[in-house]
């Protein structure tokens, strides 16, 4: 599709992930913002909820219902806790508007696993076989005419583009390792003990290690790729406010030197403008994406102990969730894939 | 001056403000990078000495003469050790290139106080008079057709933007104190005991109270306002990468109501793009301004006590050091004066 | 009282305070641990709500009655949010035990100020008159032999220690300016938006300036010291978990210079165990006293703007809370009052 | 050997962990300060250096040689650079005093690993054979006995007891990978680019993957308990000052239920007063053990994966260096193992 200039809708604007594609839409020159909704923060400018909008946003946080929504927006993000998707999507849909689910609602295509994992039935399964999981670096063709994007989770973002290389090459031999070490922001924004400030600062810690509900989409990616293999996820929250780091190992089939990996990884992301491979002696920090769209790689091989390791970086808000939206909205809508998300991070 | 596109060196590319003045730089519409020089990492690529400017800025640090460097620019950023632009300025002056010097050097109009405070000599004394202070929101005028410009201090910016409308009204009587809260990048990228992780985490300080630098740099500018008074200048270094708060404590002249006193900011900032007066229920933070150009302000008053308390939030890096700078470039080279700045805070 | 051992409860031992109340007392020679009380986390082990103290309290937090828990206690622990206390202290008294309340309700003597300040009638203003405001370097003798203490607040601890020699020596002429600097663990631990990590983290930010309810406290200390003077408290939030940095501006009366204001704080805290004054050219960061019940002192001399400056450091947690309340029990007990908390700040 | 009273001095007093070492031998009941000496730092007094030792430690640090210090001293700490301990120990043992170097330099058996990973022959190697690898959870006989006890790196010590009771039972088959998070302080007091708190903060990530020294000392640990097993140790650095969690993940040999390993857990630590093993739904974090010398230990087993996950979390300043050390002290002299340093953890 190919339009000039859209309207945009965010669906729970008041949370961290629907924050952040405020900001960026903000200053996209094709999008004009519509209807901005938040269920607890209602009749609360959106500047005063973000307090970095202000100048930038002039809209009330509202509960305008999702026809009017609709009719008023070429494309509206979803970012609400899991579950409300499959109540807005099907309306929205039909009344013309693209969808773009920041929440984890349409990503596993198989709605018994769904339903394994977020412990309820899928209300809107039929919806499944259309939705595209917005991974661009997989499914660039697939965004471009979706009507409906499943927008992946900020872990399985960083694992796939750690590892697609590898597993697509056919190199993984057994299960594979995705040590995650993430920022609190992941968390959201509804305050609980866990993320309390006292809580975090000072402090590394794992989670639901091996029993995350992101291990599960990982391993359907790679599926999805034609190369099936078993992942234990490993996530941990550490004492800052964005980035994930994804440590993935790799026990290999067959012989590969480092060097062999790293063309893996040159040739499979030359192209890509938000996936950077590094240089042989770099490895990525999280820091170097703080704030932007890019996702960092380096791949190392142990080959005594016939391991591969990959590693990647991204700021869990942007390339994890917001940024990664906005770049399947320009797929959608035929924009340059950059427009509006081409800026470096912040350094420090 | 009405071009284009112009060509911009940095001086000091290596440091935090000199990478910073990239990282706005890389992006900026009316600017092409020409030279970026650095003393240490001289022959590193720039993007490997700040990893976010991958696919930014592929220039390699070098040590560029200041005559080749006027030659090849339009306009020289100095981010260099105090004492580095009394050599550079005089020579890129005479070579045609107009110079923002992001030091001290040219900010003291009197080469006596700069002895005082920074010990030595002042050898480009001659071009005190013509070094325009370059605080927009004081200076602009003067800005337009400067030649040599002294981009304020990052304390002095959040002093000066705090408490102009409540000097220059005349209601400060007496010793205006100016209890600052910075972080840590003001301390520039040199490894040093003070600024290692360890020491400054979990750590609030107090340095230099009563006897910093900044401090006659503050009296300065309300003696330049037409309104003298004496300034205790507190800094203290907080736990965080970016920020300055200041809060800034007025005994008053007269009866001043907190209504009177927030109308005086509105009207001192009413037409100032970067500077937002807050609501009367609002006080400034440092995040609300983390990346980005802005000052936010906050006025109250405690009649009891006859005191004005004016608050003001900036990022040191930005509005404090690169963004200021920019934004003289853009005045001096008849931009608009928000072109290459318009970006929103990042939050959280 | 002189007594070899003696038990301990802890109501609200699930809170920060409360919890840090218990890691003291764990190990302290003469206190045997009787009960914990909390109100949300009834049923659980404390050393699974603070899992630092697995291995040193194998109690189950409950909700033992102010009757059973003044029966078999010989001193009572109270850190419950405001309110409570008035309720609790009365039974608890009434019943022999002696009371330590680590909240507002017995702070202030006037039962108007209370209610002005907290919004309610005190109900049990009876008590205020035998209510002994629990700062050891002001009031040891009367802690002695106290039956109710009212701990002092964090911000009032500081700024007492901070000013106390300056006020009694009549230096203060005018408002005095208290501007402090907070870790988050004194907003406690009830979750909130305020203080969640990604709220806090790279962030200052002031709070409640001119109108926290610590400033009458300070007010108050002053005056019963002998001295009144009015002061403008200015609270600020710092992205750290524990520690307050108190910086405090005074206009002075009349001549004095800093040796002569250093003498009267050699003076004044000569024999203080927890009280360290610093050397002419040191300054207090909280990170020197992080964990431990010191207080660290320094005083500035300004003589040409007729200002004093003095600078305190404590943890909120330890000599803002719960260490000093365990230095009013050994007082209360006989005990050597350093029993049990003579221990370094961790640094770093 | 069985003594009241030793006198204990420390050797690299002004970094952080002989600061630590100080921090707590000051309150240690059976140990007097002899000599604290410093390099860099000689001359200041050791509170200056670390200022939460006001008032517990009055010694300036100096340059006492090996032989004054030997002659002074029960036992020698050495917190040096690695290649000192190789100078000072065979000096200090000749003259008598024990040795306990938290360096790296007599931990490897083998003079040929040391050479490879250290980058010089080993001038001592005639000691290698009494050096004794203080671990006390394996080797506590040894120590009792040692004049010369290896203090284990960091690392290499959160490994050993999230792993030994998996390996010792044979359970890993093929290579073990280790991935380590760790706070900053644990690179040491020397100041560096890398680790600048504006570098550190809001920043996780990896260095040395697969190179660090670390590694070839955990294999060693795993080849002397009779269970070699190939490591691949990937180390992390996250924004805390202390603290590491490590992350271990096992290829089964067998099958093995969650509950089988969790009881070989227990048995293997039933008596280790530093140990803890958690409940089975907990999991170690950092925080738990901040400023104490525990390690808290988890296990997980993944049947379908075939995958053990063993998790520690250790203070690195304390169990991972100045609190071993002073709990192989405990052994070495006789004393009560948890003498001085029985103390919970600061939290939050």
């Amino acid at each position: 599709m190919q339009m000039d200039r859209i309207r945009a809708s965010v669906a729970g604007a008041s949370g961290y992930a629907g924050g952040e594609v405020v900001r960026w839409l903000a200053r996209h020159p094709r999008v004009e913002l519509a209807h901005l909704t938040a269920f607890r923060e209602q009749g609360r400018p959106v500047a005063s909820v973000f307090p970095n909008l202000r100048g930038f946003a002039g809209q009330t946080l509202n509960g305008t219902g999702w026809l009017e929504m609709a009719q008023d927006s070429d494309v509206v993000f979803l970012a609400l806790p899991h579950g409300a998707a499959i109540e807005a999507a099907p309306v929205l849909l039909e009344k013309g508007a693209r969808v773009i689910d920041l929440g984890a609602d349409f990503r596993l295509k198989d709605p018994a696993t769904y339903a394994r994992w977020y412990g309820s039935e899928h209300g809107a399964a039929h919806l499944l076989d259309d939705a595209v999981y917005g991974l661009p670096e997989q499914n660039r063709a697939c965004v471009r005419s979706a009507r409906l994007v499943a927008n992946p989770g900020c872990y399985p973002t960083a694992a796939a583009l750690a590892l697609l290389p590898l597993v697509r090459g056919g190199h993984a031999n057994g299960p594979v390792i995705v040590d995650a070490k993430s920022g609190v922001s992941g968390a959201g924004r509804n305050p609980s003990a866990a993320t309390q400030f006292s809580e975090v600062n000072e402090n590394v810690k794992p989670y639901k290690i091996g029993e995350h509900r992101h291990g599960p989409e990982m391993e359907q990616t790679f599926a999805l790729a034609g190369a099936p293999v078993p992942v234990y996820f490993a996530p941990h929250l550490t004492p800052m406010t964005r980035g994930i780091l994804a440590t993935c190992y790799v026990p290999l089939a067959g012989e590969l030197s480092e060097e062999e990996a790293l063309a893996l990884y040159r040739d499979a992301y030359r192209d890509e403008p938000f996936v950077r491979v590094l240089e042989q002696d770099e490895l990525p920090q999280t820091k170097a994406t703080l704030g932007s769209n890019f996702c960092d790689v380096a791949v190392r091989v142990d080959r005594q102990r016939r391991l591969a390791v990959a590693v990647s970086a991204i700021d869990n808000l942007v390339k994890g969730a917001a940024g990664q939206a906005i770049q399947n909205m320009n797929l959608m809508f035929g924009f340059p894939e950059t427009e509006g998300l081409w800026a470096p991070a912040m350094f420090p």
